[in-house]
């Protein structure tokens, strides 16, 4: 027998090879996902393999000791100075004796697979577009004059079959220091378009770079900027980081900001400068929360809305403010980072944002999409992005839907008297007594409920600072379902519910669900304008929602996932006795977390995936609430908790919400009738 | 008959085409050059023609008085308004009627040819890299929101077949209220990259854009930057501007600047700083000068030796100041004007650096091969470009050698004592009676010779100030024709030649042209150490090109080229009368002016000439004079005037040198000596 059955698991692909072969070209040869930076040299330890002895029955085979060679001169000292865990063997040194069996460790492949870990979520398959290259470099030869640029494409080129391969300048003006320190062995940082065949190198180091390589995932919002940096070899989220958008000060929502660009003559400069600073911070924070060099960040994906697109991008988001929301690009953006002036990252740090679906549906809404996959289920199924706008996906793989709607900052605390942002001491979860009315509920930072021993003291430090958006959800669904709010919104009095939280506020009634005044902490209540800025938010949703059920041809979905960084709070009950989404069978109800946030980590870490989302978005069909008059009917009677003419069938089997109204006289039905004069 | 014959002249083009065929379609279908900006809407007016009648028996036809239809309405209303010459029409909506002859007049042709006004110079063929496209763009659709860049690109495909569109941020940002206020009628300039398939767009322009497209070819020397501002249509060269290199502040020569890299730390950043800036004064000076929007320029071609390539493009070269003496690149290098700094062209003007050869021959000779082409020559021809340092180029279509020699500043009127600058006043022209001693002269600004009447008047305003470039040389080559000075370069005393205009100067000879210092003007002397200083640049230059002859194997070329913005003014016979050039027959140098700014506007104005030269300079032996032994024998037995021992027969034809000798004791054959000590 002159070739040596050579197994690989857990792909199980296998080859008949030479005597001699090394593992690292058998599983080349083979196809096999056997990662390697230096190419085979020894060095770098990402081809670790793990050779199995003894019987095979599976496989037929039967290994011998002595099926791969002993260890070599470079494997002996790299186990002396590193250490190879037991068993283990450098693929590109060790070499096929005999029939064997090769299992190839997670950690090794290239395309390895971060596994998330909630159950539901997709896991990520490595395939970054940026990748790291050791390589040798011919000295140079004055006899035959080619610039060190040339000879390292030479080299990238023999060694590692690149081709097309360009370099911007700061590259270039690196290049001559550290080809000479790493004595014409580099490692280089090559970027590989999703788009092109251009290869495009970011950065060289001498030697053997082991200090990793980055990148950000961004989540651009209207209110609150969230980043995840990204180990790009593992895939592993190094740290999480947040800011507010600096925006806000120009307003609140999309449609100000957009105003203000249209009143003030650079307006829109200034807020682009806003965010670009304060992504630049962003940078800096993170990099520094992980202990990383920030030069080794040499990608960033944005997913955001098409306004923030627009201001991040640099281009007036006027046209967005008016029919017909034309987009001033919708397909995704390639750039070089410095383009954007994020200045806290490498020099040629490459940035990709996700296409745009619509003018008013955005990268974010891409993002979602290209994370949960509406395109790929089997059974119907509704995604709502909850966020400042609500981004909504209806479909399945026989055709997806979307749009947004301008649900407003409630649903994130903002124009709730007591709203705060999710902090230690934050109402998170509260129930309602039915009977006695009285509350109790939890705050972020403490596993108690209010009315457990020792939660006084367990908050002490914290105190209990006001609601958080997804507290805000579960009291006014509690207090419907405790009769203290009718089904149109309004807050019965003191009288009329019978408990003394609720106070009068002028002509309108007040819930107080915490109050430390005495101790000189804060009141904390739910009012009527509370109740009315969450209807106004809950009713654009489930509009927005309906009109997508509406083009579809249906009047119910067969599953509804909460994404957006607040989705992954809000209690499915809650928001099913609010009105939020359409019913279902509560186990039906899923959680995305920050479906959008996810989107972008995809993006970034899987190179495939860019093509993909680009496909993905042309497919989807549109739907622009703003101009559709059955929106505002939706609107209307989704105004009601849970709504005015709606069945919500699968609630009314596990809630039986009472029929109480306090539209008698007075209150806040006498002041809209006083409105109307 | 169906079908009317149309001939095209002067292609000769020709073929049937049905009645009413537009004339602009039958010449696309049959590939003559006829130019179109909007497409064949009639409003850019580029694709006039000139319609012939009457009998032509040449090609056999004759042609009808009703061979194109009569002006329809938009031919009407463009005379009316702009006026159409007598006899020409508009070829988009002159249709064919029957048999007819229609000439494209040069300024209708894409590829026009630029014709240079001297005989011996080659033509350049307008092909571009960046051209104006009229589009209509189709309007947003609220149901089909794809963007506006997205639209804009399907109408290119569809209405100039151009795909792989590409544009940055500077481009999208000006995209939405530019589609807008052309109503959706656009121009744009789109700029097809010489190595790929992408095509960049650069500006946007509503309607139709009517105030052309410009670039800038830069010769960039050690001394001198010069730049030529191009119209980017016609080829035309519309301003020439030129400033000292500021870097000469931190060294003359190329090799002080190396040292001074070297020795400060940050100090290659400072010089590319420098040059940067300056390069955007010259660009803003001379848009300013040929009177137009410096927006407008949206390429720029630089060509310059290596150690400016490098300084321009922010590489250290500290690598170009010792062997092996290795570039960062030697390919060409294509970017962004503002990866640059240059903020005084379009924000996305291009740049294409042309590729350098070695280590010591630049990109500068690289465009005198481009412009002179020695590869396609049929005899030998050595071409030498005089600057600081000369770029010497030998060759013929078999084969072709280069290499650089360090001259110094000496041939730009640099370290020489009466030397400056080419301006009015400075002596260009100068000879000596052989038998007087006596000189006479021409300076710049006056045709006058200095012993003609009216001399004294006529340079009253600008005076005799010193002695050009030029003008040294043929100082030099009279004074040795006359017997001033002897063949190792010694100036005689007063006695041993004879006349007083010979004073001594501590122990060496000055020979006094001009004394005007009785009227408070200069005195304008040749001194011994302005002889040594030109002996050391031409034995640099002639060294270099024998180095070229022996690797050849050849003892004689057959014609010389003398390039360089100062070739252009040397006498030939004066330069070979002090041997700077091999002997051949006079009337086989010839002088090419500037023809590596020349290599630059052929780069800017003809996109394959891009990769023309990218495929010559990678067949061009280089030859390294720093390390050759031979070379510094060349350039010892050089120092000679002409030659120690070369023989000059073509020379000894037209003039025969005295044979004097003046190292007899004393001046400066005995300071040598003394050094010796």
């Amino acid at each position: 027998m002159t070739d040596a059955l050579v197994i690989f698991t857990p792909s199980g692909k296998r080859g008949r090879f030479p005597i001699g072969t090394p593992v690292l070209t058998a599983a080349r040869q083979l196809g096999v996902d056997l990662d390697s930076v230096c190419g085979g040299r020894g060095i770098c330890s990402k081809c670790q393999v793990q050779p199995s002895y003894g019987d095979f029955p599976k496989f037929g085979v039967h290994v011998a000791e002595n099926a791969l060679n002993d260890f070599n001169a470079v494997e002996e000292r790299y186990d002396r100075i590193r250490g190879l865990k037991a068993g283990r063997r450098l693929g590109c040194q060790a070499t096929v004796q005999g029939d064997i069996v090769i299992d190839v460790p997670p950690e090794s492949q290239v395309h390895k697979q971060v596994v998330r870990k909630a159950a539901t979520q997709r896991d990520i398959v490595m395939d970054p577009a940026t990748r790291l290259y050791f390589i040798e470099v011919q000295e140079p030869d004055m006899h035959d004059p080619t610039g060190d640029f040339e000879r390292l494409k030479a080299a990238l080129k023999d060694q590692w079959q690149i081709e097309g391969v360009t370099a911007a300048l700061p590259f270039l003006s690196k290049l001559q220091p550290t080809l000479r320190k790493g004595e014409w062995k580099v490692t280089v940082a090559a970027h590989k378009g999703h788009q092109d065949t251009t290869v495009q190198l970011l950065d060289i180091w001498p030697g053997l770079h082991e200090d990793g390589l980055y990148g950000l995932a961004v989540d651009l919002g209207s209110t609150t900027i969230a980043a995840h940096l990204c180990d790009l070899v593992t895939g592993e989220v190094k740290a999480s980081s947040g800011r507010m958008n600096p925006q806000i000060r120009f307003g609140e929502d999309l449609m100000s900001r957009v105003s203000y660009s249209m009143m003030n003559p650079g307006g829109d400069k200034e807020m682009t400068r806003a965010v670009r600073e304060s992504l630049n911070d962003l940078t800096d924070g993170i990099a520094k929360e992980a202990g990383i060099d920030p030069s080794l960040i040499v990608e960033a994906t944005f997913v955001c809305n098409p306004v923030m697109h627009h201001l991040l991008l640099g281009f007036d988001p006027v046209e967005l403010g008016q029919a017909p929301f034309a987009l001033a690009t919708s397909g995704s953006v390639s750039l070089n980072a410095r383009e954007m002036e994020l200045d806290q990252m490498n020099p040629n740090a490459r940035v990709f944002v996700l296409p745009c679906i619509a003018g008013h549906v955005g990268a974010d809404a891409a993002a979602v999409a290209l994370s949960e996959e509406p395109n790929k289920s089997e059974d119907l199924v509704l995604i709502v992005d909850v966020g400042t706008n609500a981004e909504i996906l209806l479909g399945d793989k026989s055709r997806v839907l979307a749009c947004s709607s301008p649900t407003g900052p409630a649903f994130e605390g903002a124009q709730i008297s007591s709203g705060q942002r999710a902090a230690p001491g934050a109402i998170e979860r509260i129930e309602i007594d039915p009977v006695t009315k009285e509350p109790r509920f939890r705050v972020i930072g403490c596993d108690l409920w209010s009315d457990e021993e020792g939660f006084a003291e367990a908050t002490a430090s914290s105190g209990v600072t006001g609601i958080a958006g997804s507290g805000i959800i579960e009291a006014l669904a509690e207090m419907r379902s405790a009769g203290i709010l009718d089904a149109s919104g309004l807050i019965g009095s003191s009288e009329q519910v019978g408990t003394p939280r609720i106070e009068p506020e002028g002509r309108t009634n007040t819930y107080v669900i915490h109050d430390s005044s005495a101790q000189g902490g804060p009141r904390i209540t739910v009012t009527q304008n509370d109740v009315r800025a969450i209807q106004l938010a809950k009713s654009a949703l489930y509009a927005g929602a309906r009109l997508l059920m509406d083009e579809r041809g249906v009047d119910t979905v067969d599953r509804v996932v909460l994404a957006g960084a607040f989705g992954a709070h809000i209690s499915p009950k809650h928001a099913m006795i609010l009105g939020m989404i359409p019913d279902v069978p509560l186990d039906k109800v899923t959680s995305a977390g920050n479906a959008a946030g996810t989107g972008a980590r995809i993006a970034l870490c899987n190179v495939a995936a860019r093509n993909d989302i680009e496909k993905i978005v042309r497919q989807i069909t549109k739907v622009e609430t703003a101009i559709e008059p059955k929106f505002q009917e939706h609107f209307v009677n989704a105004n009601a908790i849970p709504h005015k003419t709606d069945a919500f069938p699968h609630l009314s089997e596990i809630v039986t919400l009472p029929d109480v109204s306090y539209n008698t006289g007075g209150g806040d039905a006498g002041g809209r009738k006083r409105r109307r004069r």
